[in-house]
């Protein structure tokens, strides 16, 4: 498809809007991160139902930080560009002080993209640990 | 974009492919559970890695099933189609004997259409339960 771009250039694009993305969180800035979303963005998290809109995700990963979640890692996997949307998988790693991972998993964040902008619009993840942690 | 279709007989196609895995689910079938995701496809579950591939994800469905989950209701909240790709979000609920609940949560699943038919490609679930099960 015309719009559809180039597949690299899609993946680079998401890549450096993850890295925006572990900038914020590495400065635990919560309200950098809920603007990397978009207006009717939701997250997906283990344990409760979703968590929509900006102010909402704000507070989730404010939330996060505060349970002394210091950086988060982002590894794209795939990403698949389709028009102005694009399907991102990549792994995850969670980490606090002094650098311990406190987890590591999967999501798929599904992105669009508004004004130039690839804003994150689902994102959902599971932990790859065990019930046991290892 | 032309082949992007109707939103509305896509969300018709996903539900009536949903109708199907719920089917074979209730009955127990690993293998036809399989059969519906793509030859690449993958499931993303919490507490593993990325279980690849057709036969590991009827493995993964039918530990499942060994560990008493009877059934897995699917309530699709929303589609949208791009071309041969649909992304599609809900709620599921699994259940055991004798109809009791052993889990709720959310899922967003990636779906490839091949020769007419649409199969998973990418499906990633976590529970919407607290760790303190309510």
């Amino acid at each position: 498809m015309a719009n559809q771009g180039n597949a690299s250039e899609v993946q680079a694009a998401i890549e450096a809007a993850d890295e925006v993305f572990m900038a914020a969180f590495s400065r635990g800035d919560a309200a950098a991160l809920a603007d990397l979303y978009t207006e009717k963005g939701q997250l997906l998290p283990t344990g409760s139902d979703v968590v929509a809109g900006k102010e909402a995700i704000q507070n989730f990963w404010q939330g996060a930080m505060d349970m002394g979640i210091n950086s988060a890692r982002l590894e794209t996997i795939e990403v698949e560009g389709h028009g102005d949307t694009a399907i991102e998988q990549g792994k995850y790693t969670l980490r606090g002080e002094p650098g311990n991972v406190l987890d590591r998993g999967k999501y798929i964040v599904i992105w669009k993209q508004q004004a130039g902008q690839w804003k994150l619009h689902r994102d959902i993840w599971n932990s790859s640990l065990s019930p046991q942690g290892d």
